[in-house]
């Protein structure tokens, strides 16, 4: 038995908590959290947003209550403003001592917020708690028109929403293309297809960045580096998070070389008995094994569940490793997703001064089904190796078809170190229904064999 | 430059033709099919049949004069009757003889015909040429009930078109269950859903076989083993097929211990310049490496290139090599979708005998997508790994949810030998339109690595 204090309510805290109390219903579990709701889905914040999920509530995972019959505390409008690694406390709202045998920091991220002259405006949002959804929710519904700083997935995804509540919306982006991940070829046809679905309501300001609001109270537009002055009613500034680590770093734990909690594979920080999973903390990217830092709900709730067997294993006897992370991202725009694994072609010839591979890349265009099918949708996808070895790097994969399945896969053989050989014939499940005869994955590998044969 | 002659009009015949000569256009490339088409997608016959497919024209993929363009020539209606390996000849219809240098059999394998009682009746159908396929809907169109001997996916596939027909039908499975790729309780469930999504239409007669067909030129009905009697106004035979290979038996090409024709795996056949692919050959199994039958239309593909890149490998210098199959499949009853890879657990356990495994077994049912989205479906997936290794052996889905891309993700990793504690944390792709936070799959891995910890 022993008193485990978790700090972060969102996704890794609330499944640290359930794991470490469901191993040794002896253990007292306490979850602390700044925010005034505990577990829910961040993630499904946008699509409350635009209206696909009619109401928050069906956002939370499980409520206080919940936590209260499982044996677990949950302590709301708790914000940890300093840990004492040698008395094994931590301080909340500068005031409230609690003590711990282990101590489980799930503080996640704080958005980026670029610099903005006059940023202090009502109606200037960021999406990252519960809050800031319900928040832009209200203000959407009231609005014509919008100003999105930035162009990642989460930008991509309020879009849609913003559609969805016939909002114009002005994207600005400081590169020269929306959804940097992708490959550039393939982030333009993401453009394009957004340009063409979207009502006309949606304008992409590129190569530009915001440098100051207007407005005295409220948002009332933006004037950008390059002079443009786009007015809008109000503004979310999408452009990124950063780890979530002041009060670590304060304790003495160690920061990695990204800015974020530094942790093992058991999710140990360099202080003994205090753990961290989740968005505070850095990754192991497994096709380089280089640290890095992707704020994912999927990463954080498996790393909240590895912490848990971990601390609990003195008791338990067993241990279980988090190996790293392959990159993995799926969105969607309507009936277009996006997805990708891995290193991008960019990303690989970034690398290769670093590491002796040699990038090469096919792409294939395809149905995603038997072409005689109804509702067949399409397919690009975009195989990435080291032409030395066959060893899959990455794959991008856009369309109307199922992307996911595809880089889901990849996924699965990237992280086994399959080669193109090996992967080009692979036994895929086929039907008419689910599939063309030979998957355009393979046919992307097909290629890949050719040029490396050629 | 060489002259190839490839015989079999359906799947792996068309595609090692075309690849033949776009390896090399100077070849001389002929395609002899007994049938009076050439290229389509036999795969696609069950939805041509439940009208989702409206025109069979649909199916062709490539018409004789489309060949002829590419500089093949097509022979329909041509039987290949003998094969003459020393003058390296082959005799079509009983008397037209052809040379080659390089003979790729792609002949394909035929319905397997019980013996049934006064068998030889109108009315009476198989499934595996496209003319079954005409003569099957021209018939559901005007009938009211059928009677359908067995219950693999090829009789799942039907009784949807049966249905979407209207017509009341009548399965009749010797073994116990439907669907004997899937274990016990997972067959079990597909039967449930079917007579609970089949509108009082299906009725399933299980542990019994059809000895005597009633009738006298017209099908009328069946009597079983068991003296039940089932009039209907149709009868389609779908119990599997057998290899076709009685003129390579004949040339004295070695077969393989399923009866199907014995290919290495470059698709050479045990005489020289004599090539395999497709239905008429056997694969290897490759979590056993066991010689297996497997007749399916995307391995016949896959091997027709792998053939035809073979035969040219003295002019291109490029070889390829086909390394065995999974046992991979996916079929679908209306929304419902079933699917597996490797091995079953029965099929696990019978090997353990052979084998140094011990297989055990975990099963999750989940939903698909995050649970708050719309329109999410359910999905049990049931792993099947090796205690000792925690080695993959195998998968099986069923559910309304993504089934296809789950035993997808599978297949790939057991290609790569991955062994749970590897595939436990596989980094997904993860957003709330695509699935949950841990995937069902990942859960599962969970579930096989607390049985084994414990």
């Amino acid at each position: 038995m022993k008193k485990i204090v978790i700090i972060g309510g969102c996704a890794a805290g609330p499944k640290a908590a359930s794991k470490c109390k469901r191993i040794n219903p002896d253990n007292i579990v306490e979850l602390y959290t700044l925010e005034n709701m505990v577990s829910y889905s961040a993630c499904g914040l946008p699509y409350f947003i635009g209206g696909i999920v009619p109401n928050v509530n069906n956002l939370l995972v499980r409520s206080p209550e919940e936590f209260k019959k499982m044996g677990i505390d949950v302590f709301l409008n708790h914000k940890c403003t300093k840990i004492n690694p040698d008395k094994k406390t931590v301080i909340f709202n500068d005031e409230k001592e609690v003590s711990y045998d282990d101590l489980i920091l799930c503080i996640g991220s704080n958005p980026f917020i670029p610099n903005i002259k006059n940023y202090n405006l009502k109606n200037v949002f960021n999406l990252k708690v519960i809050e800031d959804g319900i928040n832009i929710k209200n203000f959407a519904q009231t609005s014509k028109s919008a100003v999105l700083i930035g162009a990642g997935y989460i930008a991509l995804e309020l879009l849609e929403a913003f559609i969805r509540n016939d909002i114009k919306t002005t994207v600005i982006e400081k590169s020269s293309r929306i959804m940097p991940v992708f490959d550039d070829e393939i982030s333009d046809e993401i453009k394009q297809e957004i340009l063409n679905n979207s009502k006309g309501l949606v304008e992409f300001i590129n190569n530009d960045e915001v440098v100051e609001f207007l407005g005295n109270e409220n948002f009332e537009g933006v004037i950008t580096r390059n002079g443009v002055k786009v007015e809008a009613d109000f503004c979310v500034v999408a452009v990124g998070v950063k780890p979530n680590v002041d009060i670590a770093r304060d304790a003495g734990i160690e920061i990695g070389v990204t800015g974020a909690i530094k942790v093992d594979n058991k999710m140990r920080t360099s202080i003994e008995n205090i753990w961290a999973a989740g968005d505070c903390t850095e990754n192991i990217f497994i096709p380089t094994k280089q640290s890095v830092y992707r704020a994912l709900g999927t990463i954080a709730y498996k790393q909240g569940r590895v912490a848990a067997i971990n601390v609990n294993s003195d008791f338990t006897g067993v241990s279980e490793q988090f190996d790293g992370i392959l990159g993995s991202m799926v969105t969607k725009f309507f009936n277009y997703s996006i997805a990708a694994t891995g290193l991008s072609e960019n990303a690989a010839k970034e690398l290769t001064g670093y590491f002796n591979i040699v990038p090469i890349s096919a792409a294939v265009e395809e149905y995603d089904k038997a072409g005689y099918m109804p509702k067949i949708g399409t397919l690009k996808v975009k195989l990435t190796v080291d032409k030395r070895t066959g060893e899959i790097l990455g794959a991008q994969a856009i369309g109307t078809g199922d992307t996911d399945k595809r880089i889901s896969v990849v996924a699965s053989a990237l992280r086994a170190n399959l080669t193109i050989y090996e992967f080009l014939h692979l036994d895929l499940p086929y039907s008419p229904p689910f599939s063309s005869t030979i998957d355009p994955l393979l046919t992307a590998a097909y290629k890949l064999k050719q040029m490396i044969d050629s």
